[in-house]
């Protein structure tokens, strides 16, 4: 089966609705680039003014003129004529429509409107639209140039495996430039714009199915349809396609650039970076480090472990490298005695530790450096091994001679990934990617990203089925109330465990409660009106014996009533006082793009102060749950803190897969649900707290 | 006064002893390169076993028969005879030396020997050396490339006003070939190797006064004299010349690499982060990034302030880079009303915000984004703006007649860093760069350098005097015991509050203090040898009556002697119970590079888990106490946190003040003191605890 955007990326028959006869121009340039490509489909032309065929081409006074079939347009009109021509699209059957006019939601409501008339008329007459506003396609191989971007008239692109899919045109722009400048070969470049029909993600999905692209780079700006990109992700990697992806607006200043620039909300950074992660992607942080990374992939095997070995004619350097692997992720094992005792016949001062120091003594020694990384791949399962060659590479008629041992490295050992550094000649440099080896500059770069392919190889070895929400009728009904017992009520059905508890609406009741229960208990005010108990004196802890109990009980409720006079009182929550152990907060948050998202982190300055919180998309796995567990910095809190006992981390997880199905159950109607604080005790914890908050549209 | 290492880079008549008649030997090349460079000075050979002048130069059998003066030699026989060699040379009158030969302190127990030998020979002849086990020295202007760097057949060097010097040869010429490949001009590369007499922070402090230097890179992988390089470093900065340094060995893992490869021991990296910072340089991680920060220091002005514009012709790459800037501590001030109101006249769809999105209208306008850029440099101080040109400069032709305009703007605001964005053409790039202007491919890198500039500028303008140590007797001498309490009376005569307290030898004792001060109070044992007062029950919180303090003392004393039964005890320490408030830890190391280190941060999980701390220099000044304070993220629980009260933070400023007059007063004696917790309270505050330690040598 075709994909559904196949003719937009491999046109047989294209017009350019008002494109220019000068090349320069934009209406011009995508006619000129195509046509000096030499793309090979058939090009016309509609100008209602042109006197003559504009650029040689058959050109048409409109679309309904044109005598021969069609199956793309690249539409290049001004604004207020791009609904029209894209009708006269329609009408001749066009299943392809680029509308490279800008002038739509990018700058009023008016073009809000406007733009979504145009994708009635793409939906009316079943075409596929990209933009408006966009930057159009390149096609590498089919040579079909479809863009105004003048970066095409300076570097040319040669054929290969990267595909690169952004949202913005000027942001590809630059991740194209880079990629040709450093000799990558593409596939397909394409920017989507302003996204009224075709998104970053169907693109996404669109390679992944596509022979010609084997790596994906793609940038967005924002989302609207989550799970579109959740299966796109995951269609790549069960491809075996690795994508490396960037999403700006990381920052509060960075969010407020992103809400002036497009119609749509900037989600939340954290909730990306978990969806990426647990999408098979990798998101790059700056496009310099996207190409890195991806050419590396388009380069070489991927590393098949995160072990890693570092060979350097620089003891500096290699204690440079080893730092940055350390932050990468990339383990750098003990060199093993085997290894040692070859390498020590060779160079007897090198220092024997990885990094391993070849020093000066290598030099004089016959191919002495290829020899160490033949013996360091003998003689481990390494996934990478880097070698700082100093600039050996930069001399070709010394580094010539040592090709065809290098090709005998690598014919014995396909497998590995295997990282030069140091400054390369170009001829040179370009020999050794043929040969499968990358070989870069900057020797903290090659480590993040040969870090980064390591993860991204681990992410699509470990990744799972993806689980939706089921979309079944919740097994426990919403209470009519949501106060805080109710919401704990609730909770408790899913089995999150609870202490025994008691709404007590006099002191007498409360008094025989505590007793049954045993000094000391807590007291709190319970209240669908009041959401901060501790502020209005609504919460008393330590509560040691009968008399203490209802002197807190009378002044608890005259502090309430004079804090918030027109608060419901439901009455008064007695528990037993529970302390010691760990407190951790978990929570489920409704993400406008992604659906519920969990939360889990410490309780107190952890979260507030130190963001040590993790996230990741509900339905949890019982694996997916303990990894959020062992994520964040202050698990070491469970591990026996400062000589205590060890906490019960299962206990933990179990309330979080608990607190899983409560959030899938209720998705429709929950903005979000906290449990904060969770008590982890040595053996099992319970909820303390828990605060449920309805969607606006479910509030009654 | 000349600079004493002044022969060393300057020298009239060289000596190469060893030297080899093959070019491309170790032993040849010094001479090689020297001699195709055209160093101007003399330059002679000493080799014992040559038959004819060696590459053409005058030829000696030994150091005692050359007959003419001689300032600098060279050395590159094997090591066994280099010290025979040094004796020869002091001999001569030679000055400066340079020992290239390796296998000294670098392999072996018997080189750490060698090595001292030599340092004697040349001590005693007043002779400066260099290394041994270095790349030696190449001076640009003067070609003088005394090394045996490969990298210098590769790549030749071009004159300008960047100094780099590094520990590491290989890593100097790894950093000096990234310069030349991106066209910045260079005064003078040099690698100090073992530093057995030069280090580092000489060769920093030489360039600091060397007119052909502007600027300075450095790399160190330890540091012996704490003392000689911040004094370098601030004499860089007093003379105007931005340092931009790296410090290798970040990690657990780099450190162990580090521990291999040199025999001198890794400095704490928190420890160099300050001092690098506090004598007003800036400290890189990348190689890579030193050199994007040292083209845009030797091209333009320094950014005048913290504040930058963006001019984008992208809105995501505006997005992408505004966040950066968050990063990088640049402050995007909105646009001005008089700015906008110009912008929007010529560009009426442009979002009017920083970043500035021109979006494709300024394509056809001419010099559109040059008039932008003129009116935002016009109607704003900001120091420095970023704009994204696309792939504008890597075409010659159309930029090239942009050059006159982009003049006229330098012309006008000859003080303003403007940093272009964009791939680009080597020889646009280069007029660019004479015109003052930054040109850079990737948008991140681009703002990160910039930001680092920023920052250079404004650690120069608030750079202080040093402080220096006071070397006077102490002003309150050390107890001969020092438990708690001693401790805490010690630090009490500094100046620092604490709360009322009594050591009592019995319960009767006991009482009668509580009862004077009111209960509740808190009971802690006192002995020299318990550290950890929690662990043997020598800790009683919140004791609230005469019978509960009765009872606390018998169980704390036997508890203790069960625990600890050879523990001396002096008794019970009784004090009022301090609650509220905010708990910090102070404290000082001594470290044994860079003397007394003062740290401060927040008491509990913030420091353990979070290494939420901030480290200075002792003394301290009020002002450098109060930036420790405002630095830590924890610093926002003091401003009214969670609605509750704000807290004093001048009571902890003063605190860290007079710890850090202790500190000074027993610099000599101390290792380290710590109070822990200080309880920060809405008033004032208080030591609730401290700890010091002595050096061992101060342990009788």
């Amino acid at each position: 089966m075709r994909h559904s955007l196949e003719v937009m990326f491999e046109p047989t028959a294209v017009v350019v609705i008002g494109g220019s006869s000068e090349p320069d121009k934009l209406g011009g340039r995508p006619i000129h680039y195509t046509r000096s490509a030499g793309f090979e489909g058939d090009l016309m032309v509609v100008n209602a003014r042109a006197k003559e065929p504009v650029q040689g081409l058959p050109t048409f006074k409109s679309v309904d003129d044109i005598d021969r079939p069609v199956d793309h347009a690249i539409i290049v009109v001004p604004a207020p004529h791009v609904a029209e021509a894209l009708e006269a699209c329609g009408r001749k059957g066009i299943k392809a429509v680029q509308v490279l006019t800008s002038g739509f939601a990018e700058v009023s409501e008016d073009g809000i409107a406007e733009q979504g008339r145009l994708l009635e008329i793409a939906r009316r007459h079943g075409m596929r639209m990209l933009g408006p506003n966009c930057l159009g396609i390149v096609g590498v191989h089919n040579r079909f140039h479809a863009t105004f971007a003048t970066v095409l008239a300076a570097f040319l692109p040669t054929p290969g495996g990267l595909g690169i899919v952004t949202q913005s045109g000027a942001f590809g722009a630059c991740a194209y430039t880079m990629a040709i400048q450093r000799g990558i070969g593409l596939s397909r470049i394409v920017a989507t714009g302003n996204e009224a029909d075709i998104d970053v993600a169907e693109c996404i999905d669109f390679m992944a199915q596509d022979p010609r692209t084997r790596v994906i780079c793609a940038a967005i700006e924002s989302c609207r349809d989550g799970d579109r990109l959740r299966r796109a992700l995951r269609a790549a990697a069960a491809a075996g396609k690795p994508v490396v992806i960037m999403k700006v607006g990381v920052s509060a200043i960075g969010a407020a650039a992103a809400a002036t620039h497009t119609g749509s909300l900037a989600g939340d950074d954290a909730v990306f970076d978990t969806v990426f992660a647990e999408c098979g992607a990798w998101r790059a942080r700056t496009i310099e480090e996207m190409m890195d990374i991806a050419s590396l992939l388009v380069i070489g095997p991927l590393p098949r472990n995160q072990s890693a070995g570092i060979v350097t004619l620089s003891g500096g350097l290699g204690v440079l490298m080893a730092d940055v692997c350390a932050h990468a992720g990339l383990e750098l094992p003990p060199l093993p005695a085997g290894a040692a005792e070859r390498v020590k016949a060779l160079l007897p001062f090198a220092a024997m530790a990885n990094p391993l120091d070849m020093t000066a003594q290598a030099e004089p020694i016959p191919n002495g450096w290829q020899r160490v990384v033949r013996t360091m791949l003998e003689h481990t399962d390494w996934g990478t091994v880097f070698v700082y060659i100093a600039a050996k590479a930069a001399a070709p008629a010394r580094f010539e001679s040592s090709l065809p041992v290098l090709a005998e490295i690598r014919r014995d050992h396909p497998d590995r990934c295997i990282v030069l550094i140091g400054p390369s000649d170009t001829g040179i440099r370009q020999s050794l990617e043929q040969m499968g080896f990358v070989i870069m500059d900057d020797p903290s770069r090659a480590v993040v990203a040969a870090g980064a392919a390591a993860k991204l190889a681990s992410r699509r070895a470990t990744l799972n089925a993806a689980h939706t929400a089921t979309a079944t009728a919740p097994r426990h009904a919403l209470p009519a109330v949501l106060d805080e017992a109710s919401a704990k009520g609730l909770l408790g059905r899913y089995g999150i465990p609870l202490l025994p508890e008691q709404v007590c609406v006099d002191a007498e009741t409360a008094v025989a409660a505590a007793t049954s229960m045993g000094y000391p208990v807590a007291m709190k005010i319970v209240s669908p009106d009041i959401l901060h108990k501790t502020e209005v004196g609504g919460v008393a802890l330590n509560v040691r014996d009968e008399n203490a109990l209802r002197d807190a009980f009378a002044r608890m409720l005259s502090r309430v009533r004079s804090a918030q006079p027109e608060a419901r009182i439901s009455g008064v929550l007695v528990t037993p006082m529970a302390t010691g152990g760990v407190e951790v907060i978990m929570g489920v948050q409704h993400d406008p793009v992604f659906g519920p998202m969990m939360m889990y982190g410490l309780g107190g300055v952890a979260v507030e102060l130190f963001k040590d919180v993790t996230f990741a998309s509900a339905p949890l796995t019982r694996g997916s749950a303990q990894v959020m567990v062992d994520s964040v910095r202050s698990s070491a809190l469970f591990d026996g803190w400062r000589g205590g006992p060890r906490m019960d981390k299962d206990a933990v997880v179990d309330a979080l897969c608990m607190l899983s199905e409560f959030a899938i159950d209720h998705a429709q109607a929950i903005a979000g649900a906290e449990i904060n604080p969770f008590l982890a005790l040595p053996n099992g914890g319970f909820c303390l707290d828990a605060l449920i908050h309805l969607k606006p549209s479910t509030v009654s």
